[in-house]
């Protein structure tokens, strides 16, 4: 009997309909018992003699791939493949499927809600009030500030529609590959990364962690940051230095930033000092909606696997093309 | 020398003009020194001999013009007239003036974040990552839920608005008086309010504070609402009972509220004790730009009346006769 693997967790939570799809189709699974992100251990540990893994971020690496000894397929749960050595995998004849548009319409909203959330201080003014303070805090509203985008893939141009319905905030973007239609659509403006650090309110990164983008944002790029900026992340922890990013708001600098995604997760670290850092625990893709169909669509592509149909979501060369590059 | 008491704040805090223009026109200022909204007691032994008062929400009533030996302009900083008497101004030959427009634009905007805030749990998941615990809340996106606006006059027609940046949500919206041209631009439904409290997953308030509209949601309308259902208030405390909010609340119903108005502000009540509340300082209009444009307009028209100039703020007739019909 063909075995599965699922290790993202939570999983079949809000809609069951994808482990009904494996037990429709006799496939065995285990739903990762520790209920966490992995460590590299830890998967390696669990990974043992299973076909397939439906995956989430937990590091699949050389050392997991040589554990496991009938690994023929990962399936991600998700867009970024940082966390999946696709260069090992190849190696090892093992096949990799994603699903890279199902997250983005989720991870494109709650950043605008983080965007709106840092711009009016509401987890700031929540705080206090709920221990019994008043102070009505001043804010800005979305037409009255510059706003960053840094990557405008999938994602980043979800932010951009949304943005859309706020009347007309100057809106700079910066991107490996600038996609021309955009600006036929929108009010925009292509800049380099250094403009957008200097002159944004508001920066938002909607890059994959790739060799290039891997601490892209350090002390020098925060202190070239006006000092009342605010810097979102929802992408992947370690584009931003989370040190660095700690160390210059202790010392006053930036008004805000909020933070998904971290270099460990869960997440324990010293940004929960920081109040004006508005933590949360990688959220961006959990909608119901989103999350069921990411969920459906790596089951699928699973099951298609495992009963030997075409495969519809198999990552593009230039995947490995990224990370035959170095990362 | 004519004299000016702002009872307001803050004011001419992040922007001086108006504070200048008073200068300027050689006009005496008092900026309220207990910096907090006044009560009535307070604001009787106040207001004295000035001759108008820049006013926030604080209550002007009979005894409070019955005490004021000079009072003869009350020019309101915002939009809401629950707070001013205005029969008894009218017949002690006070002119109201306000500013209508100027804050509209945002309290729209963080009515929509407060949205977001809740739809995806960003204050659960901030306060529990500062605490240490990492918990990955499920949420919903806009366009997957049906949202209820309750009052679609100048805010709530921005709401409308901004939702349209957000693919098609199911808008239910409910006036005393209809606005036609709004379903030739949007894809809404005119319903009654009933509709609203059992369909809606999430409510949002837009009606001025009225006899009609004082304790309009009370428990029976919570009740009313589904269980996992939300609700926003950023119009005025009052509309929604606050003992039955926190009432229906602790006992489980409803997944979340987000409150920035209250009964008596500073507020200290308790619904500090429900975490899935957001509880926000009445800080709706409180964008720099919108505050700096209520706070114009108002000193603007206090300095016109002060020099014998026509008026463009006017409190029209359908205010006073909402006050004939009972408030």
């Amino acid at each position: 009997m063909p075995s599965v693997l699922i290790t993202t967790v939570p999983f079949g939570d809000k809609n069951r309909t994808p482990l009904d799809m494996l037990e429709q189709n006799n496939i065995e699974y285990l739903i990762n018992p520790l209920n966490k992100k992995l460590t590299e251990d830890e998967l390696t540990e669990m990974i043992t003699d299973f076909d397939v893994v439906i995956a989430g971020t937990e590091p699949i690496t050389k050392k997991v791939m040589d554990r496991s000894t009938n690994l023929k397929m990962i399936s991600r749960v998700g867009i970024g493949l940082d966390s999946v050595d696709l260069l090992e995998a190849e190696n090892q004849n093992i096949v990799v499927s994603y699903t890279p548009d199902a997250p983005a319409p989720a991870v494109a909203e709650l950043t605008i809600g983080l965007m709106l959330n840092l711009l009016r201080s509401v987890q700031l003014s929540n705080m206090e009030m709920h221990r019994g303070k008043w102070h009505r805090f001043f804010g800005r509203r979305l037409s009255t500030v510059t706003i960053g985008i840094i990557g405008v893939g999938r994602i980043g141009s979800g932010v951009l529609q949304h943005l859309q319905g706020f009347g007309s905030p100057r809106i700079l973007l910066n991107d490996t590959k600038p996609n021309p239609e955009l600006e036929k659509r929108f009010n925009i403006e292509w800049v380099d990364k250094k403009t957008i650090y200097q002159q944004a309110d508001i920066i938002t990164i909607h890059t994959p962690l790739t060799v290039q983008t891997k601490n892209m944002i350090k002390k020098e790029q925060l202190l070239n940051m006006q000092e009342d900026a605010m810097i979102i992340n929802t992408a992947r922890g370690g584009i931003i230095n989370e040190q660095d990013l700690y160390t210059v708001m202790q010392a006053g600098h930036l008004s805000g930033a909020a933070i998904d995604v971290f270099d460990f997760e869960p997440y324990t670290g010293k940004m929960r000092e920081i109040e004006r850092c508005i933590l949360t625990a990688h959220m961006g893709s959990m909608s119901v909606d989103c999350r069921t169909r990411m969920e459906i669509e790596a089951t699928e592509e699973a099951v298609r696997f495992l009963t030997n149909q075409t495969l519809e979501g198999v990552v593009p060369e230039e995947e490995y093309a990224v990370q035959r590059e170095g990362l």
